[in-house]
């Protein structure tokens, strides 16, 4: 399987654009083979153009389809393993047990979504049963269900190269729920892109889809996004990736002349607070394991825990030498690409330069030219009020401990937060029932609250919520991560008085599919 | 119980505006008695901070408690029906019928809404059970559910007083929810307004809910709404209205430096497609009730049939004669208010100009002097596409017919129409396997599709959606009428290795609310 450097626009490989680009190496700074070519706007109206064709067949394809559909992406990216992975580790500089998971991870959501369309109770199918002689008018038949919105315009993330990317959580959620992709490749991966997407295009042949049900657009300019964006035919956005960039595409989307959907999840602070007596009886444990959550991927995960509160004690002072031993004698790492690289450098210098905030500590350079190296922060909670620069994202390994005179101050704090994907409290059981407070404010300010854990590491599942309230995303309602994120790509329709011949099958009297559906308000598999 | 013409501002009284007004008479354009005192930003202010308070507590409220709150409302509105219907009759000049089965329909809301809160099962439960010695990494204990977003402002709408005003939908469903309510009353009604607002706040202070719970503001000038939207406590906005509204409300919600959600539900065509052999079979019949529909509170529904689509046909001649018999026996009636009159002749007077469009029948304007007559008028499907007029409500006994020279035609015209609340077909099994597509384009354009049937009459059940395609709604993916509703006002939110003590009752091991949940992918009632 060869790079071309080519668009895939529906089926066929295109070139037709003037603009051209090459991925780097971050290890070292060099260019990759291959010229990548970026989609002109001829190639991106076709693209979509083609989807919104394929839509009007691949929405009316029965789950069974559907599903096998999805689970064929999953078994090409497992055949193409090998290759996907090879040229992945070159352009994001990623390990090979890191990438080995991002597969896996992938590979297991795209299946998890097949369930999903199998089991079919998604479309939370709802029938109200008719009373034609009810006074003083009739009861008409009422059946409500969740129809595909249509072409979905997706774009890939720089820090997850295969899970959050070409075949992603998004581009599986969105053809899980009966929606065509068009994909827009982050010019980071451009050569992973184009193999994933030669994935699905063949997954696509091989399973009878309609050509246009996915196509891949690549791009460094933003004008390739906001073409998508902007596009009439295009009905919600999937992103995961910077707040400037995921607001941008928010704003473009509501001045449209038809406003659609942007399923936006952008930075996170992911705020900890570790309570006094977790800090007293294992907090060097605790310190052990921030330290490995905050340079997970080298502090590139979007549950990052970027900021963290102690109460200041003894404890606090031990607990902050110990962190800043594992950061002193961490090396420096690259970043996914240079510009990352340079946003934190600026980012965190400015941070350094703060009068009420102190670099504590800070990894050395080692070997390597082309790194950052990890930083940590440390201020109480007036300088942490007083600096708005400590409450906005770092993406990379650095961190600020906030510490806090008393509970209350704690609170205070918390109360003050923006929204976040993620918060979490270490606290021993005494700690808990002194904090009560905290979990009160917590679930009003994030997606995920977690209780003795790290917040890196986000399991794709039923109840998963990876979401929260804005700026973490631009749709608090909704989670990208998880099952229910297959309800971003739908809206629900309501047929009064239909006969059976022009039911969907998940709303005949029959219930051949045998999904639970809420029949007079109660949830039932029985056939009417 | 005496209408002041204040504000209620938490459980207080409050009349500190400088602007006043007084309801008009629609049927004579009489002022009526009363001064209201239009609320000035301090008193909307002090509204939406009670309202933060209130949430706080009231969130956390057992589900009976705010059942029995929403059930203590209904009890009042019955109590007082003979004066709010008396006053809301002057304000409206509606009948006294359809203000006793509005009022009616309100009541059954609450009690509806009440039901659903105390069943639980709305705030989706899903439990994934931990694996502790899952390879290579543990699995965490992960529940989901749905809690209420906050402070809530709710609009008014003028043409149902009482079911689309105070206790009405969105109000229900928010307070349902657990989210507060700061409700902007209709200036065409405020005497009605002020009685609901009362019984309200009567039940809330019986039940022990916390000041601020609800609080009515009172005003004519758009600032009175703006301000509400802007403020950073208002956690969603629900709506309903003109399309001018509710847009103006979506951009100021988006431009916030948090932005909310906007459920507006703004003007609906609700197209009507008249096939032939139903024309042949029973075109009299359907005229009749077309009539019956399009002159339903004098055309003044948000799902009044203001578009219908013929083949061009002897029969579809004789439906229109019919129809125009009809019309032309009608005679004048009051709008709501002067404004929608004025509004009303302005858009038929410039339909009527339009050379492409014929008004083939108007009523008479009998005896009275402050009404408006009932229109009618025709074109066919290319007039229909050149006249962008046709395709905007106009709110209003008015109508447009569509005569199509062919199938290809009808599905041309379906397949150009923007989102509406609603679309219909009339069609025997004959014109049903003749037309397949139509209802596939349909399901497409509409948030409920009806056959054989008017969409005048908005069931308030599990499987309505009372919403649409925007331009007809700025929420497509929700319903502001039925069950569903409640899920506008709540974000889901996931519960990672908590202890049990900490959990909301509807995620605790035992269950003992009984409620649906999915754990690990399965729906039961069962404890862990």
């Amino acid at each position: 399987m060869e790079i071309t450097g080519k668009n895939l626009i529906g089926n066929q490989l295109s070139a037709k654009g003037s603009s051209t680009f090459k991925a780097i190496n971050p290890q070292n700074g060099t260019e990759l083979p291959v010229l990548f070519h970026e989609a002109d706007a001829n190639e991106i109206g076709e693209a979509i153009a083609l989807a919104d064709r394929a839509h009007e067949s691949y929405r009316k394809l029965s789950k069974d389809q559907r599903a096998a559909f999805l689970e064929e992406i999953a078994e090409r990216l497992t055949q193409m393993k090998e290759t996907i992975i090879s040229r992945c580790m070159q352009e994001t500089g990623l390990p090979d047990p890191r990438l080995q998971g991002e597969l896996g991870r992938t590979t297991n959501q795209l299946k998890l979504f097949a369930s999903v369309v199998r089991e079919g109770s998604w479309v939370d199918a709802r029938i109200d049963t008719a009373i034609p002689d009810r006074q003083p008018i009739p009861k008409p038949d009422l059946r409500h269900m969740q129809l595909p919105l249509g072409p979905v315009g997706v774009f890939g993330a720089s820090n997850f190269p295969l899970a959050f990317s070409v075949a992603g959580g998004d581009t599986a959620s969105a053809l899980a729920a009966g929606c065509t992709v068009v994909f827009k490749g982050h010019p980071a991966h451009p050569g992973t892109s184009e193999l994933v997407a030669a994935a699905i295009i063949d997954a696509a042949k091989h399973t009878g889809m309609p050509e246009g049900v996915f196509s891949l657009v690549q791009g460094r300019s933003n004008d390739v996004g906001g073409a998508i964006v902007k596009h009439a035919a295009i009905k919600a956005i999937g992103f995961t990736g910077s707040y400037a960039g995921g607001k941008a595409l928010f704003d473009i989307a509501n001045q449209r002349e038809v406003p659609i959907p942007v399923y936006a999840e952008m930075g996170s602070l992911n705020p900890v607070f570790i309570l006094p007596d977790a800090l007293k009886t294992k907090g060097e444990e605790i310190a052990g394991g921030l330290f490995n959550s905050l340079t997970l991927g080298w502090g590139q995960f979007c549950t990052n825990p970027g900021l963290s509160f102690v109460t200041k004690s003894p404890e606090s002072d031990r607990f902050i030498e110990t962190l800043s031993g594992k950061i002193k004698a961490s090396e420096a790492a690259p970043m996914l690409t240079s510009q990352i690289g340079a946003a934190y450098e600026k980012a965190t210098s400015a941070l350094a330069a703060d009068a009420k905030v102190e670099n504590f500590a800070a990894g050395s350079n080692g070997s390597g030219s082309h790194g950052v190296v990890a930083k940590m922060f440390r201020t109480d909670v007036e300088g942490f009020m007083a600096t708005p620069e400590a409450s906005e994202e770092i993406f990379g390994p650095s961190g600020v401990i906030v510490e806090a005179g008393s509970k209350e101050e704690i609170l205070k704090a918390a109360d003050q937060l923006d929204g976040h994907l993620t918060a979490t409290v270490f606290g021993t059981e005494k700690d808990i029932e002194a904090f009560p407070e905290l979990f009160t404010i917590l679930e009003q300010k994030a997606g995920r609250v977690i209780v003795n854990g790290y917040p890196t590491g986000v399991e794709v599942s039923h109840a998963m919520v990876h979401g929260g309230p804005f700026p973490s995303t631009t749709a608090p309602q909704t989670t990208s991560v998880g099952t229910n994120a297959i309800k971003r790509f739908a809206r629900p329709v309501c047929y009064q008085d239909f006969p059976q011949s022009l039911l969907p099958e998940e709303l005949k009297d029959g219930n051949e599919l045998e999904i639970w559906r809420m029949v007079n308000g109660q949830m039932t598999k029985d056939p009417l």
